[in-house]
């Protein structure tokens, strides 16, 4: 029974970064860099919310396992939350607080899929979310929804399309990363509908729902609480991303089963994490929000400009075709190139079928490089 | 296509937490409590490797996103300790930073495993690991080992008679949680051999490798590096549980693989708990286990002495056969007969197939409360 070396094959099958292929560049570089292809902040998080902040004296044990349901006092933040935010009257039995939105994704994909069940990916969507169904043994379905769908009525249609026996869920990320959209309240109506006719989960990842810039965020959960998994995240919101502390909201019933595959992934959320997180729930982070949010919409606003792009509605991104700059070499071509002048963004086919776009993010680094950075790509492009 | 509510089928046959039955006797405690059911530590981290010794100033965007891979200089310092310790040359390309060695296992085993591959769990085992296993499809196995095995002479017969053409790996935690015992250094060497015959995995579990009090911890890496997934933990060794970080060493082209998966479940670890892992690995984390192994010692042998056992040989756990003292409500009758006094241990069904065993903790709580926990326990056990 030979068997050394072997490999999951459905982990085999999934493809590695492309950056690993353009990283010896990347160590003979010298000059600025332009990392735009991360979706993170320059921001420190709130003072009062940082490791430094949390002492042993006033919390003793803090270096040690937290329950793997998430400390009692961010429990109770989380419920009142996503009370007031949904309408939706939730209980700590409703949430697990999870290895950020990542470990709140693949817990909750670990519970409620089985190895052949497809998800449909409303695209473009956020990288991992590929990458978590394939280690699970399920299936993503790019579905381009972002784009073509001009208005509800295009929904039924469009998922009808896509949708098989195996057809377990439905996936959307609003507002949108990528492409810094926000998914209109009809429409969301019309994939809840949608996926009550078929009985199928839903899946909500909502990290960027504390920046929207115009239009309205619409929460699933609203309409379909006995299916929809809300996940959330407070390294969007309050930039402690290396914190990994995120959570997940579902139908009471199911979230034990998530709980097991957490357990069993990740075990618990940093303790540490988990009270920085509670501390920014107590009104320090809704401030910082309030303080970064304009600086975030100015970067956005300023870099769409140069760009010609429209101004973004939501998230920390901007999504671009660049097909017209692209030679024989293609889209690795195109970012080689861009490497070269120290100039860092993410490659479309990360996202679902688009070997033509990338995406930069405006918040990655300090306004001043950003817009260094988005001049070159501006250059680049003839723009 | 009736879908909702949908659970997947593998984890839905795991099993829940025998405590949530007992929950609600828990709640309505009065007076002391005994939980010797985790484990984990008393002790404080050492000064300097604790939040509050982390500074912004000192590390900028300690809040931000870590390389998946891990930080650099915690990654010099895994491959300095590793290659010291194991005696085999190792590389970062050989290490994996992790959401402690729960997240460590996972994406090892997510990696290494079709669904249905069998796993052979040297028992008794960590309980998570059957978990593990079922999350990503894999089938644990159970196999009598500790008590059983008398000699080397012994371990491939019993090996061979639980494996199958599906058997892809051994599974084997050393110093032995729940045991307390070490493997021989001359089993350790069996396993390793029947398992380069078989062409198999070896994952070996060492989070306690750094608490062995009687006899010495033998690596199977340094005699099979191309085999061997070997799990660490800064919890178990530095008393950082609660930070969520540990690492696994292992071949390097399989490497990518295990990355790939931990990526996709909990991303990366977090940032500011691998910066101070880094500061434990500079020394301070030596100097914490010399001064707390003795405490631990100590605690274990008042603990055996008290209860009639013999003394530990490792880890952080004693573990008991109650069978005569169970009457015909089981296990369950006999922890809640524990609970009602405070008292909170781990049942045996969980670490393998030990219907009448028990373990505990001899580090979760301070010394003192320890001792009156353990002789409430001996007491009940009429010893």
């Amino acid at each position: 029974m030979p068997r050394y070396p072997g490999i999951a094959q459905t982990v085999s099958s999934m493809e590695g970064s492309l950056f690993s292929k353009l990283a010896h560049r990347l160590a003979t570089m010298t000059g600025e860099r332009y990392p735009l292809h991360v979706g993170d902040t320059w921001r420190e998080p709130a003072e009062g919310c940082r490791m430094e902040d949390l002492h042993v004296a006033d919390h003793p044990g803090m270096h040690r396992y937290a329950s793997p349901h998430g400390l009692p006092m961010l429990l109770d933040g989380i419920v009142a939350r996503a009370s007031e935010r949904t309408g939706i009257a939730t209980e700590p039995g409703n949430v697990l607080v999870a290895a950020g939105a990542t470990g709140a994704l693949g817990a909750t994909v670990g519970a409620t899929m089985d190895p052949g069940d497809e998800v449909l990916l409303l695209a473009p969507y956020w990288p991992l979310i590929a990458g978590i169904l394939k280690s699970f043994g399920a299936v993503p379905v790019a579905v381009p929804f972002i784009g073509p769908v001009t208005g509800p009525g295009d929904v039924e249609e469009l998922l009808d399309r896509y949708a098989t026996e195996r057809t377990a869920a439905v996936y959307l990320s609003t507002p949108n990363n990528p492409t810094g959209k926000v998914i209109p309240g009809d429409q969301i109506d019309a994939i809840v509908a949608w996926a009550q006719t078929r009985d199928l989960w839903i899946l909500a990842d909502e990290v960027y729902e504390d920046y929207v810039y115009s239009g309205e965020h619409r929460y699933a959960r609203s309409s379909a609480p006995e299916r929809t998994f809300s996940v959330h995240s407070f390294s969007k919101a309050y930039g402690m991303a290396g914190n990994r502390c995120g959570y997940v909201v579902g139908p009471a019933d199911v979230m034990g089963q998530v709980r097991k595959v957490s357990t069993h992934t990740f075990y618990s959320t940093p303790t540490a994490s988990q009270i920085a997180a509670a501390r920014a729930l107590d009104g320090r982070g809704a401030a910082w929000v309030a303080e970064v949010k304009p600086e975030y919409l100015a970067a956005g606003s300023a870099a769409a400009e140069r760009l010609g792009l429209d101004a973004p509605e939501g998230s920390q991104f901007l999504w671009i075709d660049v097909a017209e700059q692209l030679d024989d070499r293609g889209l690795m071509g195109f970012l080689g190139d861009c490497l070269d002048e120290g100039l860092l963004v993410a490659p479309g086919p990360s996202f679902g079928p688009y070997p033509t776009h990338i995406r930069v993010c405006y918040t990655a680094v300090s306004p001043d490089i950003t817009a260094r950075g988005i001049e070159r790509l501006a250059r680049r492009l003839g723009r």
